[in-house]
């Protein structure tokens, strides 16, 4: 069973959509796996994804909405009525229940909520709704399985064939108090291989790893990776198990993180994808291109005031763009690293000095290595001596400035806990290509 | 229990070494996760690694070992006989054992594999070793439960059983015909439910997704991502079972994916971490400004070329940074856009021209704003007419130019089989900068 979908497959699907071809879906689009057919909505217009939806079977129709794309699920979702919405909201699991009627307006989500026939599964959701998408709370589903410790394993197993129903899929077994306060876990295996008096008590592993609901989303994925967990338990400030946490769920916020880093890195400041509109598209790059173009005017009000030496040395132009690229480039580089030193919490033993010394070390490697091809190159061609040594020493010094200030600006970010990745990409360009300039035009002022 | 590795807690350890206080280890560190023994003994010298390490019961090194970071797993392999490292590999899971001896030279692997009592285990490494580290065979452990459709529930319950003893963590059983080849999945909740008679054959789901040996990891990762998988069989060309893959291990394929693309964004050409040795840190970055520099070069050429028009009108030389940068910061903005678009396979639907007009169109909408906000500012400041038009106009051009330049060359790197990412940061910056001055000293030789 490989599915892909070919651009002639979707013609098929839009012509069956427009001749109302119902057999066709019935045989070729249903039978398909729900992660497919949102595929295919995915990639059609509104009108054509509700004719396919009405196609569905109803249980498969909540499986389809939970894997559309957000944005396509978001304007589908505003043609079904609240009624409807509650059917499938019924249908579907906690914590992608919540997820789903999550950007609706209030009185909509109270409106659907109220119209669950299963009212526990209501305020399960409602609960969910109430954290912040941010945290375990916000990635975690109320559905899992769990054994009192005081209990038997034959009084475990048949409560827990009752619980299993509503649960598509075993990950672990939580063990808790009387008091719902999670204390350990149970393998399936052991579970299953020990004798029906033996207690749960004797049998549990006490070493839950757990998060509590307020912990950062990125704290999760990392304590999830660290130690190889494919679930784990969420408890309140009370050690009380509230909900579990999948690593399917945690994938995306892996993803969504290392997007969002890059997108900062390479100047766009929200979520966009290729295939978002132009006006999207535009919103998102315009700002940094602002912070590009006020550089390039500072650039041009420096350059300005040393008019005097360029009319007299026009070939301390030529440099220019050399001087403000290489800062540039630089810049980029050490913030990068930086960033990526403090995502992955490798730099936590090394003090501030520490970090900038390294970096100046490198610095120091590159600015000479590259100081003495570009010296090479201009005695070579014949330049002067005066722009011999303006260039190198000015490409040295803004090498090793711009490492400085490309480790020190984020690691000033992040103590003061504004996010570190705004510095790398436009804003350290920007910042090095300035300061380049100046170093350049002032070392350019004292060799001529 | 939550472990934390702090300064402190780091220094105690190191004194406990020195002081080859074993009862503190014994208390302290052995009982803690191996994950978190792992991280310890990331972090210190070698020779305290080796101390600490001794301290370990045997079950539990073979464990820590398999969670050390690459580097130091390597190092710390070079210190340990054959003999060591077979009594370990003879513990771990078979892609773990694979993972863990890989990088050893031919002759120490073949001597740790023929030194392994269990043949089986040993054969089972071997053939994993056989397989690219990139691709699906590289990445599957040969662990894993499977129930032919002609045995009985109970028949099988029997055999799992017997299965299950060399497996930590059941996923999903696997269902095989009596050629092995792979016919569907088995939910543990069916299979616990179910009468003892029933045959296999009516319980199992006929819907495997499978990937076979020779499938790209990355590929593999988009399909576990997509059906929200935690484990997935892998077959080789005669669809027979031979191994399956955990999603513990395709969340490393995707972060180290995201990591390298944000490298080559940001102009690193190797995986290189902030605490890695100047030496590395260098030869990582270095590569990428020899070519800014050589960007650079060019630049100098160009305006060479106009020297005569810079001698009569120096101010033209104001503007060449916010020239060269904007062009670098479109070129990078939108290069970064279609890359992301490539690896998330969105932009399939598009032809090439497409997704150029979209990014034509972006540019225009970019273009007409910034070139007026620029004409505003310098026309206000009172610069003659032709700088303001030169200005203006180049900039608008540059924009466009470089918004199709950064769209086309990854598509073009990519229809090519070249990994477009090598598109994005430096060498796009570069190619942008000398268009770029290129054009704006062509412009200004027309309005001057």
């Amino acid at each position: 069973m490989k599915f892909e979908l070919t651009k002639e497959l979707l013609t098929r699907i839009e012509d069956a959509v427009d001749a109302q071809d119902t057999q066709f879906f019935q045989d070729e689009v249903c039978p398909l796996h729900s992660a497919d057919i949102a595929e295919i909505i995915d990639e059609v217009n509104l009108e054509q994804a509700q004719f396919i939806y009405r196609q569905l079977d109803k249980e498969r129709a909540a499986e389809v909405l939970v894997e559309l794309e957000e944005d396509v699920r978001d304007e589908f979702l505003k043609s079904l009525s609240d009624d409807e919405i509650a059917f499938q909201v019924e249908r579907m699991d906690s914590d992608d229940a919540a997820d789903f009627i999550q950007d609706l307006p209030e009185d909509r989500k109270d409106e659907i909520l109220s119209n669950l026939e299963d009212v526990e599964h209501s305020s399960d959701i409602a609960s969910l709704l109430s954290y912040d998408e941010d945290t375990a709370g916000g990635l975690m589903a109320k559905e899992f399985i769990c054994a009192n410790i005081n209990w038997t394993v034959g009084e475990a197993l048949a409560n827990l064939r009752e619980q299993a129903q509503e649960i598509n899929y075993v990950y672990t077994i939580y063990t808790v108090d009387d008091h719902n306060r999670l204390m350990g876990t149970l393998s399936l295996k052991t579970f299953l291989y020990s004798d029906n008096d033996t207690k749960i008590k004797d049998l549990y592993a006490d070493d839950p790893i757990s998060v509590n609901a307020a912990t950062d989303d990125r704290e999760v994925a990392r304590i999830m990776e660290k130690y190889d967990l494919v679930a784990i338990p969420v408890v309140n400030h009370s050690n009380v198990l509230i909900g579990r946490i999948t690593i399917d769920d945690v994938v995306d916020v892996i993803k969504e993180d290392a997007e969002r880093e890059r997108q900062l890195a390479t100047g766009v400041s929200e979520k966009i994808e290729s295939r978002d509109s132009i006006w999207v598209i535009t919103r998102a790059r315009l700002p940094w291109l602002l912070i590009g173009m006020m550089g390039g005017v500072f650039g041009a009000l420096v350059i300005g005031r040393f008019e005097g030496q360029l009319d007299r040395f026009p070939e301390l132009a030529f440099f220019i763009p050399l001087i403000a690229a290489m800062g540039g480039n630089i810049g980029v580089q050490s913030s990068s690293l930086i960033v990526q030193g403090l995502a992955n919490n490798t730099l936590k033993f090394d003090s501030t000095l520490q970090k900038i010394l390294k970096e100046v070390g490198v610095a120091l490697v590159n600015g000479a290595v590259l100081s003495s091809l570009i010296f090479i190159y201009n005695f070579a061609f014949g330049e002067n001596y005066s722009l011999c040594f303006t260039v190198s020493v000015a490409l040295f010094a803004v090498i090793i400035l711009a490492g400085i200030l490309g480790s020190l600006v984020p690691l000033l970010l992040h103590r003061y806990k504004i996010d570190p990745a705004l510095a790398t990409g436009p804003f350290i360009t920007t910042l090095n290509d300035i300061l380049g300039l100046l170093l350049y035009f002032m070392i350019g002022y004292a060799f001529y």
